[in-house]
């Protein structure tokens, strides 16, 4: 596969905004988009360079423009070659796009609330809302898409405001597109239902769908087409980097966990017994494992198992989806489409609509990306 | 889940006419039709049992009359006790449906040819044809379905008669419809292509998928929705029983495996790197362990893994299928269908039709369902 | 493999109490010994079977008399049945021993405490002891080695008498050697140090190494001797039974779990990342699966990994086990041994000595058994 | 870890020419070396800086010169990258031994025979014990250690003379210990044996055990002392690099078997069923994966598995244990030890002693550690 991604040579440039900016998953797609826009590399793992999207008018890798939250200070370029001794991004690829790098980096604004803050929710919306519209100002950006990639929260105390809504609402404010790629409360949030409905922007969420639940999602299917009794579902997930490190908390587990389960009582129409366990391993670095086991019975009860083993890197899978994510969210946001978008399910572990097999999803992702190349 | 296997009081009954009818497959799908017609077991794994099946005008399982060729002489009543003792039946079933299995042993013929056999392939195909109105005629059957569950036969000789070949035959000059469960080349032998053709009787082909191929069938369309670029896809499968003897010999191995890789090739769109091995090993007896190990590129060409072990018994997943396909080839047959069913492909590795992804032959199944069932 | 199991016509006959006379591995273990002592079955899994024994002087097979204390009340034989439906034991094996099974369970004495006993912990060990003496005068039997094979108990409040520490005391107060096949606190508890001390009685434990447990035996010493730096080790247990119900518990998971990792901190010499996790997952009948991955460092720091999966039934891998340590605990108190019995550490996740490494503790046992055979 | 490699300010040097040195395994052993001597990383892997050879009186790491035989000819510091590039080496590690790795490449000499080369089998064994008479002559050192670490051959014909017994007689005719990490049939040619015998020089091997076989010296006494019966062990090793393509050729894997194969011979006591298959499967680059299935009982014939997973990368496995073994030999043949080393069986799966359980193997290497270290 030689590289072909996606580039034009003049248009208007979209603005990106990553929450969690300086993390692995934003680090890699900052770079990512740089090596692909370059032709660097192929556009492996990213399902909007494939044909089907071909005339949906999304916008082109090289005129994204990132920027975001965060409230780590590692700069980016350093943060690629950490990401490069593990293996997540080719040796050579953080020299090859240090410009680019050192450029978001730079566009990067102190996230919050950390320790010692003083400012009231409200007070930190509106700055963090500053933030966004002095990038669109600065960078001249038709418009921007806002994804949150940063550690998932733990469930919020109810009446409290957890940072992933404070930005969900700066989103709103500022008149950003919206999609939450983790668990947490981000858009959400009881008190910001009323402000999304109106804010003609459209949003997608929640909790981006890279692993063992992708696998769930064709899997699922797969036993209930073929009237298969599954009994019991139950599943390990070893993660390091900061990702595992959040999740042994179990109360982010919980939220994470929830999306999981979810994806099994839709596709299967029942409950299967089991459990699933998220460990921290910081010993695996940015990998992740899953295993998952499945007890199912066949014809006149006889039981069976089906085991699964899903070896992968975080970022790299969660990267392209990113980018995905915003350029979809861009055009549709450019064609006047608002609201919560449905057809977004084929990213998203517990997705906006009523669908959670993945063949469905895509079948409805490829729709939206006719829909989003209708002339306007 | 309680037993609710469709019955019927009255009305016709309809011939299951199984190639290798003393074998595993054969005997749990003769004892396990009638332990769901007599609603002592819940009809899992039987797909024409779900509710999407209910208005198809199938024939009730109570309705089915089976009978066969074999050359094996172990009758059915033991046969079903050896499986019960394996672990595949239960161990009160024998007992409990004794008298269905007596019943349907009497009817099955010898089979052929045998070593010392003179008849030439003419008179094999007259004698098998005579054996199939003979069963009609005796048992009163409104029509009957050959299915050919026999061991895997090698590739035959270029102008040779295979035995499938012979019983398929049989099936065309007596009028019935007919399934190919194995990679055998039953119907697709070239001089049978212009009988089958102008029959006017529909048919349904090859080689069941049970296992490593099903898995295969829902993530080779995962990797190609997600545009992961799928390196190499390696596979081990452990048999025991009849089957991992017959697929020992290489050029029987050969049928199979190719049906496994259509799927591969079908689904991703390129051929990727990998063997598949296929070993007999008696001590699983009528179980079998399939290991598939993928190595695919994400996001920057990072390399990542996916294992599956699938731990199944074989005769358990195949016999829900084969009374599946008797019911709905039989009644294609009743509503004056014809010619080859791809929308059948949901059952085989090597489907007539062009579709390799199990959703989308699922989809099909579906809506030939709905189609068997409008009215008359 | 034909059958040879140790039998001897006449001679002492001896005691085998079980804590937990009608649990799985109990009547396994009964079910068992009276199939090998009539030469039904090959001794396959007993280890004193196997020749290196021959010479030990150890009771034969037929010459265990079993008793018991258990609160539950379904009896042996129908215990034996239903594990016979799920294919622990061979179908025909609870009618053949029938007869044996039904003995023993007449010997079965109600454990304790239940939910409203008013006994004080004294009269409870006062009542087990009688029970013990009765037992050994009503049979004849030269001397009893009581085994603990009931549930694991959460770990005790402190200053409380946990029920197996009461059966633990009135061994020692009846004259009977003891094993712990449980996590339970059984003879480790704080007051019953000094009379085990000073009883004359052998005694061993704890917890029986059955499976994950047995293989980190084998493989710690492997990763120590090629000098390979393990970094993270996990590993996630699925349980069904009765074992998994107990195990959900946190507190008793916990007792389980001590044992587990103490056989990676002794062979490896240092304590690697990672968690175990014991699920109750009440689909998987008697059937256990216990995955393991561990991370390793190899030369110049090169990532690597394995994995394990072992599917067992928990019973099965107990049973002769327990049949192992009554016969050898029976002959090191005839030889005058007492004290605890580092030498059986082999049978043990939690062993009385020091050594953790399976071959190490395979030439103790051996060793042992030599000593046994010594002439008195 | 910190890093304590052993190393010595003065004394002899030790020469170590390998067969096959631009590969892999050998760059690997040559740049790790000089990494450890310069105490860049930690000995991880390499058995003989462990506190048991403390004393043995081996030469030092920094005291090791490289030499070799290759009809290769990209030179080691280019390897070298290439390995980094894969993740094999640490990406900073090329750059910081190249001058240790381009002067090994200086020494390397053409091997052969290659297509074309009108040599007879005598002239070639004269050519190739002059190269190390010169490699010993220039560098000063002591005396010389020769360790085939080339591709696996394919089993000769009859009465021919396969390339590496031709190395190995030059070894045997220029007074160098000899190391056999192939299955190649080096020195165990039958014409070789006669001079072996009365070289006075050590020699040991054959076959390095770095993976699936490593496991099964462990798993196999394992189910031996438990007295578990394995009905079946199965194994498939996928393997890119040239060793899969090697090993693809159905005569080379056939001497490879034979090694994994005897393991479990030995230590079961019998030859279970099951194959195994080596698959070249490019993508893997450098790593290798072998699965195991071994299917056992156990009490009263319960059927139970085990499987295994290994992920390693074979030329980080293979390269300690090659330095391992120069060392050894080296000292061995300085202490005057001459003939086959049993004592070095741990290291090998085909080795030249009786012994395959892995544990064993590793106390007759620590006695050996000992013996290497009295006195003179």
């Amino acid at each position: 596969m030689t590289p072909h991604a996606t580039t034009s040579a003049a248009g208007d440039t979209i603005g990106v905004w990553l929450i969690g900016a300086r993390g692995s998953v934003a680090t890699t797609a900052v770079a990512g988009c740089a090596a692909l826009a370059a032709q660097l590399l192929a556009p492996t793992g990213m399902v909007t360079e494939t044909d089907a999207f071909t005339g949906s008018g999304l916008p082109a890798l090289d005129s994204l423009v990132f920027g975001g939250h965060d409230t780590a200070s590692t700069p980016l370029p350093k943060r690629a070659e950490e990401l490069a001794a593990q293996g997540v991004l080719p040796p050579w690829l953080p020299a090859a796009v240090h410009s680019e790098l050192a450029a978001a980096d730079a566009r990067i604004r102190p996230g919050g609330p950390v320790d010692g803050d003083s400012r009231a929710p409200e007070e930190l919306i509106a700055d963090f809302a500053t933030d966004l519209r002095d990038f669109a100002r600065r960078t001249g950006v038709a418009r921007t898409v806002v994804v949150n990639v940063a550690s998932t929260e733990p469930e919020p105390a109810p009446g409290t405001w957890p940072a992933s809504s404070l930005y969900a609402a700066a989103a709103l404010r500022a008149g950003c597109a919206f999609a939450d790629f983790t668990p947490s409360t981000g858009l959400r949030h009881p008190q910001l239902a009323g402000a999304a409905r109106v804010s003609g922007l459209p949003y997608a969420g929640r909790d981006g769908k890279t692993g063992q639940t992708l696998l769930r999602a064709v899997l699922g299917p797969m036993f209930a087409q073929r009237a298969l009794a599954v009994r019991a579902w139950s599943g390990t997930n070893l993660l390091g980097g900061g990702d595992g490190a959040a999740l042994a908390d179990p109360a982010a587990a919980r939220a994470k966990n929830a999306g999981k389960e979810r994806v099994l009582a839709d596709t299967l129409g029942t409950t299967p017994q089991g459990e699933v366990h998220i460990d921290d391993v910081p010993a695996l670095g940015e990998w992740k494992t899953a295993w998952d086991h499945v007890a199912f019975d066949g014809f006149l009860g006889t039981r069976m198992v089906l085991q699964t083993i899903w070896q992968g890197c975080d970022s790299a899978l969660a990267a392209p989806l990113v980018l995905d994510l915003a350029r979809l969210l861009a055009r549709a946001h450019e064609k006047g489409l608002s609201g919560p978008r449905p057809e977004l399910g084929f990213y998203f572990k517990d997705p906006d609509g009523d669908e959670s097999a993945l063949t469905e999803q895509y079948a409805h992702l490829l729709a939206f990306a006719a829909r989003l190349g209708h002339s306007r």
